[in-house]
């Protein structure tokens, strides 16, 4: 087992020091960073003996053969690339994890009855195109043909573009081919880490996903007063800034009173600025643009807090003397995951001596598009003190371990015996 | 009279037309825009036989000779720099109005006692450099050294390259030279549309400005929270805009509250925002960067002032979980308009039939470093009714000829003739 953790910790090592720029990492979506980490994985996978293959959209799947390669196949994986300055395990460590559990069912001598296959997805993290879900929904034949055209935040170059340079056919996926069909696929598990400490909070190294909750997005909402100089009166004023503080505070609010009742929900402005062009220490801002992501558990839930978004807006207008422009929006639906897959997992973990609790993380993931085009499919969550999407992430190894321990047993328990294997460490 | 406005209406509009980019008009200081202005400024001055100078800063000195030229004189002026994307007044209305007060001397035949002396400042505008009246301090060899250091926002060269450039002598502005001494004025006062719309509520073309405000400001305030993944739950986040947001909705109580107890003041934040190299759609923001400008009548209320932002901030640091850096502090002190030429002004207006009214108004204004420096000073309002430092400024000739009316009456009673002109509409 101390054999097994060193060569996990040096795999995460390589990644790291492959795609670390300044104190985090940077694996931008279909782009250089992305790119070495999926080379990297498929030369690995390559010396363990495994077969790789890439799909039109550029992901990658590492397939472990079973004995019966027709009959539906057994999946788990997550994507590799990150924000920028991100940390090294979202993403990542669901990909290691089908690595180090094929290669447990390796050592264990087990040929499956199934192909296992794990697949590293592309262009999960939508801050880098403002479209979700780019590679897996690739693969199903479900990306909207406009996401194409959508341009990367920082080159200012299609998606299109990025993806050809990378070896994807744009053809193909406008076509809506799909390298994956819901039919062949029995089941699909994600091991992430996770984004909240609530697994820290409740000292269990491994929670079981309840589901992806659905989203609704405003990318560039804006918030239209009046420019005027910092002469004017309070009463004149139209100010974007002081509009836009009421608007985020309102949106809190709504969230403290739903988080009181027991809704789980979450929102965020992760963008939130005045116009660099037109901005000024003594200027009052005349506009302000901010991003808003809204989630929730239930269809019902997002209906209900869109509503009440619109409301709040419309005050904030009538009081302020603002517009809100709200600007494209884009939504995800509610995935739920496949209530029997979540009992297999927690007796699984329970069998392993593994504690679990169940667990709401409100943030997305692939497994949506596996839920949505219908593969039954679950999450598993890693304890993680210090959030993601940062470089201080901080999953434990053995933590990690014990969650591969959990989706290893499973794949033998669906796969290879009826009994999940012994535990070594 | 009708001659006087057409000719009027053309000098604006060939400003306008010299230094126009999109809708507004960009005059930036100590670059071409500024420059613009002052060559065509002084060009019409030669015109009207007026004597024009440089100082060592690059101020225009325009003086109508009087009949003792070693006697105190009397001052006008304003200064001739823009904010970026501004309006055409702003500014350029108080150097045009010494102009057009001059020419009224000279049609009246009328040689002044004491020279009459309007200036076209630099550098008044401190969103370029971030600095506070560089040309007016330079012009009493007031100006700190170290502003000469201070990067223009756009170019990022200092003051001093900027300056140099447009034919100033660093070494002398940094010698402290003076090309102004307060003994050898007798008063000065500046004419300045207004940049809220009290007078078109009151429905008056000219108020008499009762003082500049003092002010702090903190131009990159930031308060650092904690990136996080978007599934962060709401209790263990750190949230830099939503810290933000409470702050400047206290701010803006702070305001309500003072105004509602008859105290005038006034709060800016002109730049707001989240870090475009940091930021993304789903990740909650661990910064934000605001520029805060904080103006009052009185130093006891300025005082008050900032020890109720330093409680806000400290409220907000523990509740959030953030932090404040204040960074860089800058002040400007009261400077309260001179009462006896309030007085004079005011008589001079009611003696010429134009109704005004005390006004006052919170900007800064280069009349601050005449009365900070010991020169009797006041200001003259023109009604303006979209405010200022945007394209839409919206000033009726007609008003600024009262404005100037009230002006050319005041300098003939202190230079002239013991009686205010007869008004000729």
């Amino acid at each position: 087992m101390l054999r097994q953790k060193q060569d996990v910790a040096a795999l995460f090592a390589a990644l790291r020091a492959g795609s670390r720029v300044g104190d985090g990492v940077t694996r931008d979506t279909y782009g250089p960073g992305e790119e070495f980490a999926h080379q990297l994985i498929a030369a690995h996978a390559g010396a363990m003996g495994l077969e790789t293959r890439r799909d039109h959209a550029a992901n990658l799947f590492i397939t472990l053969a079973g004995r019966n390669r027709s009959v539906p196949r057994l999946m788990t994986g997550s994507h590799l690339d990150s924000v920028a300055n991100g940390g090294n395990f979202d993403g990542a460590a669901g990909v290691i994890a089908g690595l180090v559990a094929s290669k447990g069912l390796q050592h264990l001598g087990l040929q499956p009855h199934c192909d296992i296959t794990t697949v590293a997805i592309r262009a999960e993290e939508s801050v880098w195109f403002q479209v979700s879900y780019i590679g897996s929904r690739s693969a199903f034949g479900m990306l909207p043909a406009g996401a194409l055209e959508a341009r990367r935040v920082d080159t200012g170059r299609t998606l299109a573009e990025h993806m050809a340079e990378y070896g994807a056919s744009v053809e193909a996926v406008l076509r809506g081919d799909a390298s994956l069909d819901a039919r062949s696929i029995k089941a699909f598990v994600e091991l992430h880490i996770e984004q909240s400490p609530q697994l820290i909070e409740a000292g269990l190294p491994v929670g079981i996903g309840t589901g992806v909750p659905g989203n609704f997005r405003y990318p560039a909402l804006k918030i239209l007063g009046e420019y005027a100089h910092v002469g004017l009166a309070r009463r004149f004023r139209r100010d974007a800034v002081i509009a836009a503080s009421e608007f985020a505070l309102g949106l809190d609010d709504i969230w403290r009173l739903s988080d009181a009742t027991g809704r789980p929900m979450a929102f965020t402005i992760g963008r939130f600025h005045t116009d660099p062009k037109a901005h000024a220490l003594t200027k009052v801002a005349g506009e302000l643009t901010l991003s808003l992501d809204v989630r929730a558990y239930s269809t019902a839930h997002l209906v209900e807090l869109e509503a009440q978004l619109f409301e709040l807006a419309r005050g904030i207008g009538k009081k302020r003397g603002v517009c809100f422009e709200f600007g494209a929006r884009t939504s995800a639906e509610v995935a739920p995951s496949h209530p029997e897959l979540i009992g297999k997992l927690t007796d699984c973990a329970a069998a392993l001596g593994i504690a679990t609790m169940p667990l709401a993380s409100p943030a997305s993931h692939d497994t949506a598009t596996f839920t949505v085009a219908g593969v039954p499919s679950a999450m598993l969550f890693v304890r993680n003190a210090n959030g993601s999407h940062n470089p201080r992430e901080a999953m434990e190894i053995d933590d990690f371990l014990e969650g591969v321990c959990v989706l290893t047993g499973w794949l033998v328990g669906e796969a290879g015996s009826t009994q999940p294997p012994h535990r070594t460490s």
